[in-house]
Order: C-alpha cells, then structure tokens, then sequence
C-alpha cells in the first residue's frame, strides 16, 4: 500500500486557477488485537506497521524486549494487527490508562484478576538517563541539517511528521507518519527488533514535544531528544527529572536547550 | 490558570549562547467523567474548558444540543470535568470507538444493555451539507489573514494549534490548544452554548486535516473547512461525500481547493 495517493485540485494563487493533481498522504487505520481483544485503533501512515506495534506496546511497557512476543501478524488488506504475548496477560483501557490485567485461576474454574498501570516506570530514580554520548552545538545542527534533507513524504504531501535515530554523526533511522507517536514507535520499534543500543543515541523529531513523547524516549534510554518545534512545560519537567537532554526550536544555526544542559555550557 | 509559563533555559545561535527566560506552553490534564464514570482524559491547554467537553460531546454524538446536559462542573485544581447527561446512558470505549450503553431494568433488577456506536450519522444521505454562504478566494484569503494575526499563544510559545469560526467577513471566535481537536472541541462547544446557527459559517485551523476534523466539521452542519496545512486522503474522501468544501495550504495569497469546489469554478 502507498503512503500517498494522487487527487485533483484546484489551486489557487492571487493570478492563477489551476486543475491539478496533488499527492496526497494516505491516512490508514490499523487496529490492535492483543491476545484475542481489540485494544486500540492507530491513524497512521500505512509502512513500517510491525515495527510501529512493537515500539507502540515497548513504549507503553507491556514488553520489554522483542522476546516477549511470541506471534505477531499484520493483515494490511483487513486493517489489523495480532499480537500475542508469552505471559498472555490481559490488557484493557480506562479512561486514557492502560492497564494490565493478569489473569490468576482459581480452583473454582473462575478468574480473578489484579490490575496495575502499564507505565509505572515514572519517579524511581534508578531510572535516570545516563548519557553515554558526547554531543556539541554545532554537531546537533547539521543533525537536524541531515535529517531536514530526509523527508520526502513531507515535501511530496506537507502533511507528515518525521522522526529518526541518530548519533552524533548521522542519521541511521528515519520514519515518517501523519502522527507525531506513530514516527516514533515505528522507529522505536526498528531499533529493538534490530537490537540497538539506544543509550548512546540520539531522536530527533519535526513535532512538537509533549510529556508523552519524553516517556516513550526515557523509557527507551535514549539520553538526547531534539525537536524541530515547541515543548510543553510537563515535557521540560519530565525531561529534567530524568536527565534527558531537551533540544527545540533547533533550526537553521539556531536552538533552545530546555532540559539537561550541562554538556552545552 | 495561566495557558503558559516561564522556564530559564539556553538559547543558542551560531554566534551566542544566552540563558534567557522563555515562555512556555502549559500542558494540562482533564479527566472527564460521564454520568458517574471515567470517560476520556484530554491533554490540553487549560482555558474554556467547559467549552471543550461540550463541543467534545456534541462532536461525538453524545449530546445533540446543550439541553442534553442536566449538570456539568469542572473542578481546575482537581483536573475533573464531571457531565450528566439527562439520558444517563452509559458510554463505555471499545478500542478507539465510543459506544453507547443504554441501560434498560429488567424484572429481576439486573440490567440488560444494549450498546450502539455513536459516530453513527455518516452514509445517511440526508447528512450532505447545503451551503447556505457565499464565499470568494479572496475572501477566503483576507479571512486567514484575520485568523493569523489572532495568534497570541502561538507566537509567545510557538507550540499550540489555532481554531476559529467566521463568516464571509469576519472571525467571531478563536481559540488556540495544544491539540488540533481540542482547539476545534472548544469553538464548537462555544458556538452551541451560545446558539449560533453554523449552518452560514467557516472553520478555520492551523492544523493538519484528518478524517476525524472532518467529520466533526460535518456533524456540525458548517459547510466551509479552511486549513493553513495538508488534508489527508480520508479527509479529502469524507469532505467530497458529505460536500463540504475542503480548503487546503491557505497562505499568503495561495490556497488549495480539495474537495466541493464547484463555489470556486
């Protein structure tokens, strides 16, 4: 399946009125069935969709590595995606949390069940970043020069978001997708099926940073996230709690460092 | 609450590198909870936020006038929004969709319940919009140029989305958010507290048009959808079947015509 497609158009300028054809970014819908229940529905760009799964159920902690799938299919004609894990927990979504629910039986042919939520990683301090990578200013702009030059959904359609995984030299993973997470998991979940080491690398992203983006990027112990655009005030303070280095607005010759600076001073 | 903030933080150039006090936007968590049970958690920046939920409930079909809601409160400090609706259906979300569970008592004082999906008014035919504006490129242009200028969060902090309603002439209301579709929730929700008819109006937003914006635009009976970005294939889909006219890439003195264009022939 292509990532756009092709439509006629008017467009417009002040002098002109022109019936064109514009490319398109295709918007998919793949829906999560995890062990046997529907679990949520992704709005994304139809590539990259298993690696966009596993850095989906890594990010939100339901694994921990690759070896703890045991099947996982992507029917792309239907939409879907199966996962079935080894523990074979069960999984269910309450208001906007996700829970584990892990099935215990009882001598009466029954279930009972414990519930706990996923992304309980927050607030012990064994969990600070170490930073296993130097890094300079001017190596960070010509990053973002690097990964700007990639994008080529994004000049073909003008409606993606891209991310990549770098070091400090060049770019060695690159994604894109109409969402901001979905870029992220794909690439997240490239790194972990190729079994990367992520605590000496780099993310870069074109979007903006919320406090969702820094958990998914601390959880994977990348130290370094360098973003194109804004961050949000509970972003900046996850990223100081955890010691990640928070890089926006980083364009041109230009960027604000928002959290972890020691290493520009 | 404030919608920014203040962080110190370094702002780098190629030549200079400044500690300097920066304005930030504030990310804000609001947990909705429906006739007694947790709903839906926005991320979001923290004004009109009455507005929000209703627009949020009206979009997805859950309340079709404000005359639906018996109670709504919003406790800030807290992070809650509480809503009763007169019905008090139950509404439970199964993957990404909202069902709706009405419950109806049996002899035996259980509860029987069926359940329904709530985004359920597209294929009708009856749904197609009437346009009831007449809008130029040149107004169309004039009236973006209106809509960025508005921007005051967004050029403090450069991380929020911007939405507004208006007509041929003017912007009547404008909101910015962290989130596209909260931006849009919130002058759906002021529109219909404050009654105005939608079906002579324009939506314009910042952000990015996905089949989701679409059909709330479309459930909302307002026939003009103006975007400063790129729609995406369902979107363009949605917008030609239900005649709305789909507006792309709005800038300066360009635009894009996607969808319903027969106004601009």
């Amino acid at each position: 399946m292509n990532s756009s497609s092709k439509y006629a158009i008017i467009k417009f300028n002040s002098e002109t009125k022109l019936i064109e054809e514009d490319t398109i970014i295709v918007e998919y819908t793949l829906n999560l069935f995890l062990n046997g229940n529907e679990f949520i529905s992704f709005l994304c760009t139809p590539d990259a969709l298993e690696s966009m799964v596993v850095g989906f159920l890594f990010s939100e902690g339901i694994i921990h590595t690759t070896k703890d799938i045991a099947d996982i299919r992507v029917d792309m004609s239907k939409g879907e995606a199966s996962v079935k894990t080894k523990n074979n927990d069960q999984y269910y979504i309450e208001g906007d949390k996700f829970f584990g629910k892990r099935a215990i039986s009882t001598a009466c042919g029954n279930q009972k069940t414990i519930c706990y939520p996923i992304l309980d990683f927050l607030g012990r301090k064994s969990d600070r970043l170490e930073k296993k990578i130097d890094i300079y200013p001017d190596k960070v702009l010509q990053l973002v020069n690097l990964f700007n030059k990639k994008s080529g959904l994004f000049i073909e359609t003008g409606g993606v978001h891209s991310c990549a995984l770098g070091n400090q030299n060049e770019i060695l993973l690159f994604r894109e997708d109409i969402g901001r997470h979905n870029a992220l998991d794909k690439i997240l979940g490239e790194a972990l099926v190729n079994e990367m080491l992520l605590e000496d690398k780099i993310i870069i992203t074109s979007g903006r940073i919320t406090e969702e983006m820094v958990k998914k990027v601390v959880k994977a112990k990348i130290p370094i996230l360098i973003s194109r655009s804004a961050p949000t005030d509970k972003a900046i303070d996850m990223a100081r709690r955890f010691h990640l280095t928070l890089i926006g607005f980083a364009r041109g010759n230009r960027m604000n460092v928002y959290a972890n600076n020691e290493c520009f001073i």
